[in-house]
């Protein structure tokens, strides 16, 4: 989109010229723009939208977004998010990874043991089986496949013995699979997306293809994220995409061309200068740095380097910028940056600011 | 530390089984230890020590610090972490940077406010030196000198001139002189930490001299840091010394061949396994990852790969590592790491657990 290389959103900046630095500044407009793109996309084929919470902790954030169209429920990244988002009133939850401490495990059964709250979560060994058996609450499960992203997930072929384990455990139920495309979601060429989409969807057709053949009812296949939701719809292997970074955009994803716009930004303030050496407020324990740096939102600043509490930028001799002003910054990946902050400043199209909390955050 | 690099620390895994993972656990002989030899070296010289709260912002753990001998006070990071000090009963706190945001500087108000509490601030800049001012409360001021950092401090030779301008605005008491060697204090080869050492040395020394000449009292040079704590005692140039990652340390401290061990690890759980691949529950909202991966306190797995919430290790074929298995990994930078938690695991020789709050964190 355009507007996420757009000139400075001054209006962001004076609304928040109270709020503390560093902190996190969202657009309310963006965010209700991207909201709604996802809703027409989701809202109008087979294949729906099961946000992912771990993108931002924020429940008032997630509840905006379900309440636009085409969503099945929420997606979360660990039992604790999954006990805070039963706690917080969302109903059907998919946990989209597996569990395997105790402490986790008392998490997830307290959360499966929500009045109302049905809880899914992943399984890629025997072992993850007993221990959700053995917790005493019923719970749905989905077999983790390995589509390519070589992390979790059972290898092609070998979801069925498992799936069988499940639906021969007590208060168990197999409910299907998920295969996640983490390794292709930000890969800049997109038909290097579409390549490893379309062998994710062959390898997921194949195994569902082998659960109902052995007479395993496949309700549900979910994957997918941001960087290839509309891939995933196309490739149809996926009942629903667990897209998350998709309503507050990142700087990473922001070069892939998406139909979201950049929501998410970072006030920071100008601690020091020196020619053309500026230093921000803003450094390691407020943006997550394994993607690069994160771009300025104004003219003629790159950010160089980030130490724990500096981000060191180059500036151009002409620029007025001094001691005591705010810029903003896009963070360079979105979940980890969320996830250094106690909230979002939620600026409104009439300039009002309001401290949604990221309530997910351990 | 030869103890730093041993065998997997079992009393510390089997204390913690039933805490939630990814979680940071505390070994309180190793952290006790650390202070005590702290307190050997700074007790008996002139140059004293102002133990660094950034490095994990738990107040607890700060007091343990400070009870041992040999500390002026106490350093930290943010007007945010010096309103909370100043809360927590703490009197001599140095704000170790430079504040310009309105909202941080009404919590250096707050902090500066409190009863029996003495704040000092740096500055490296008029403009500071205008917005402290304009606070209307008594502050002391350290002006930061840049020593070959390259980030905030004035250049060498500018002191007077920026200290002038502190001690004629009101309410502003000019103390000294703050220069952080930050560029040398994690160098590999000693000779070079002592070379750069030696440089900020001689810039601080006639900082000094020129203020004096000009007869302006300078009471306090403060500086260093763990990786550099010994050189610059000898070095002679500071008064006192802001370490902070020396108490709980990191691997990137731990290569130096410092007189600490290492006292703080990361429990994490292995939740998926497939041959010589280990996926663990500790990632980038974990551990902080811009110095490298952590290193597993365990024989034969080594971090590859850092995602949101997985670290992908590589094991050995013959390793029982199975899921639901624990191990430990060093973290490769402790204040970032730190900060992405809510508390500190402190495990007691006898293997009680209690959970030390990081109350300093945003």
């Amino acid at each position: 989109m355009v507007r996420s290389c757009e000139a400075p959103a001054v209006p962001l900046l004076s609304a928040t010229a109270d709020v503390p630095t560093p902190a996190l500044v969202a657009d309310l407009g963006a965010v209700t723009r991207n909201v709604e793109r996802a809703a027409v996309w989701f809202g109008s084929g087979r294949v729906r939208l099961r946000p992912h919470f771990k993108a931002h902790k924020c429940t008032r954030l997630l509840r905006l977004q379900c309440a636009s169209g085409g969503c099945t429920g929420v997606t979360c990244a660990t039992a604790h998010e999954a006990e805070v988002l039963a706690l917080a009133g969302f109903t059907d939850i998919l946990l989209a990874n597996e569990v395997a401490d105790p402490g986790g495990l008392a998490a997830l059964k307290r959360a499966a043991s929500v009045e109302g709250v049905r809880v899914t979560a992943c399984v890629d060994d025997r072992r993850h089986v007993a221990m959700l058996g053995a917790l005493g609450v019923a719970l749905d499960v989905l077999v983790e496949v390995d589509v390519g992203q070589h992390r979790c997930g059972v290898a092609p072929g070998e979801a069925l013995a498992l799936a069988r384990v499940v639906a021969g455990t007590e208060r168990l139920r197999f409910r299907g699979l998920q295969g996640y495309e983490g390794h292709a979601v930000l890969l800049p060429e997109r038909e290097r997306r579409a390549d490893e989409v379309m062998i994710a969807a062959r390898i997921l057709h194949a195994e569902r293809a082998a659960l109902e053949a052995a007479g395993l009812a496949c309700e549900l296949v979910s994957g997918g994220g941001t960087g290839t939701f509309d891939l995933s719809t196309q490739a149809g292997a996926l009942d629903e995409i667990q897209a998350g970074s998709y309503v507050l955009m990142d700087a990473s994803y922001g070069k892939l061309g998406l139909s979201f716009e950049q929501a998410l930004f970072c006030r920071a303030t100008v601690v020091s200068r020196q020619g053309t050496r500026l230093v921000l407020d803003a450094g390691l324990k407020a943006l997550s740095a394994e993607y690069g740096m994160p771009s300025a939102r104004h003219p003629g600043v790159e950010v160089l380097s980030l130490a724990d509490e500096h981000a060191t930028a180059r500036v151009a001799a002409s620029s007025t910028l001094a001691v005591g002003d705010a810029i903003l910054l896009v963070p360079a990946h979105v979940d980890p940056t969320v996830n250094l902050h106690a909230a979002l400043h939620m600026v409104a199209a009439d300039g009002t600011v309001e401290a949604w909390a990221v309530d997910g955050r351990r």
